[in-house]
């Protein structure tokens, strides 16, 4: 049987504070529909793809946090974006703050199949940033304090014939996301990104440094594990603040197939051949005959740097 | 003070089978010569740079395999490279193969001091390819055939002012690598490597696709963990097997400061400012800050994939 799986990576152009949630999901299902159209099966949104990228900003009345996160999924305002999904028979994931009944707030990101019924729910581990507010930044990035850290580890999905995972934004730059996903033979990883395209506490990394950071941090998740990677930005400029873009598709040997032209709301396709991850995952990355987790304990019996001792 | 080091990248052309060890040592003099003229403080030689690259054969004699390896460090003949490199007053790190006083084989490399003492030392972990001839293969990788995995770790070295850290070829590749030395405060890692400039499996997959990967490898670890990496080849055609080049030094942003132009013997030669290191070990990589190691467990508590449950 082919496992050749029709993605879209569905880039978003910016998200105005003052947009609604019905424009933005009213855009969602505009892309969705092209989808159809190009026969995809799977639609990959972007993280927090229902509102403008909050986090850049101190805020300190609940009600106006609040208002950026959804307390159900599907809710009102979204359900007819799961509506035309399951009509098309098309999977899709997209980014949403969560907030819990409990009371509990995450960035997180959900996964459905091809009948619009959410299949897998991720947490976004590693929240960048800070949680109180900086003055020597020129812009906040404060996911630290309107999140708590994903609880739900990374897992995979069985969906579409394949074995797929998630991760969000941050979570990219760190091969341990990877390896997690890759150590459950995840084939196709998704997710979604919101990244300022300067740097706010080095004004002179700007986005030609940042892409190339950006591109290698997928990429080497691609190579390092043999899977797939599609990655979906929110770009272009939101309440003033430019983020970068770079939706792409990354094959299992690490290299890049499908990439965005503009810093607009635009579809990213590319065919996805599952068993091109085979030979990489049976051959220089067969975990279990080169791995040797012996020498690793660090990486889980630390969390920060322990320096050699003093000579 | 300070931290700035010239470090030299002493790039290998092949080595034959014929050749002996005085003739490859005068070549290792040479390029040592020249680093001293170039007022380096670190000269980084390669991996097994005494000898061919032998794991391509399968050899049966216990003599023709004994040949290749070393039973002290320094040696007779490898005596007036360390006697150079401390009249010089130049650091260096090489690769041999190791037998020791109990009967066990190493693919190892060292460091020394400016005194020309060695001050680390360092056995692969990631030894790639097969233990048993295979036939499907275009020619042999037998390294897990002669050698045993390291079992030092990846430890790190006050020197030279900074904190180093070693690995070797193949382990560039795995992530695991690379943040064990980073949890240990590594601000220059350098390894040798010996890299077919074909895949013995996969015809198609030619040097264009393996030197992407390659810098890949390099440029994600440096990034990831905020460090100067100083790779440096064994290339050209050895005994008739092509090997690729790729010598080259990377700055903690992951960027290719210096690269090889050739596949001869060539000094590749960069300042590297060790006080780089610390803007991405203080911010997007500060350790202590981000990572989430209880959701890392499967890197450390299982080796091979473990995939999900079937539906």
């Amino acid at each position: 049987m082919s496992r050749i799986l029709r993605v879209a990576a569905a880039q978003s152009g910016p998200i105005q504070k003052a947009d609604s949630r019905p424009a933005v999901v009213a855009r969602m299902i505009g892309l969705l529909d092209e989808a159809a159209a190009r026969k995809c099966d799977l639609v990959v949104f972007t993280e927090l793809a229902l509102t403008t990228f909050f986090p850049r900003w101190l805020m300190t009345e609940q009600a106006e946090i609040d208002a950026f996160f959804e307390r159900e999924m599907p809710n009102a305002a979204t359900r007819p974006l799961f509506e035309r999904a399951a009509a098309h028979g098309i999977a899709m994931s997209f980014g949403y703050a969560e907030l819990t009944a409990d009371g509990r707030r995450f960035n997180t990101a959900i996964l459905t199949g091809r009948d619009g019924r959410i299949v897998g729910k991720y947490r976004k581990v590693h929240l960048p940033g800070h949680s109180e507010f900086d003055p020597a930044r020129s812009f906040q990035h404060l996911e630290k304090r309107y999140f708590e850290p994903g609880d739900l580890g990374f897992p995979v999905w069985r969906a579409l014939g394949g074995i797929l995972g998630m991760c969000i934004c941050n979570d990219r730059r760190w091969p341990e996301t990877w390896r997690v996903l890759g150590l459950q033979g995840a084939e196709l990883v998704v997710l979604g990104f919101n990244t300022p395209a300067v740097n706010s506490q080095k004004a002179e990394e700007g986005p030609e440094q940042r892409m190339f950071q950006h591109r290698l941090s997928l990429q080497a998740g691609a190579y390092q594990n043999s899977t797939w990677v599609v990655a979906t930005a929110k770009c272009g400029v939101e309440d003033g603040h430019p983020l970068m873009g770079g939706t792409m598709i990354v094959n299992p040997d690490g290299e890049i197939v499908a990439e965005a032209k503009t810093l607009e709301d635009e579809l990213v396709v590319a065919d996805c051949d599952l068993d091109l991850t085979r030979f990489g995952k049976q051959t220089v990355f067969d975990f279990a005959r080169h791995r040797r987790p012996e020498h690793y304990s660090r990486i889980t019996s630390q969390t920060g740097v322990i320096l050699p001792p003093e000579e």
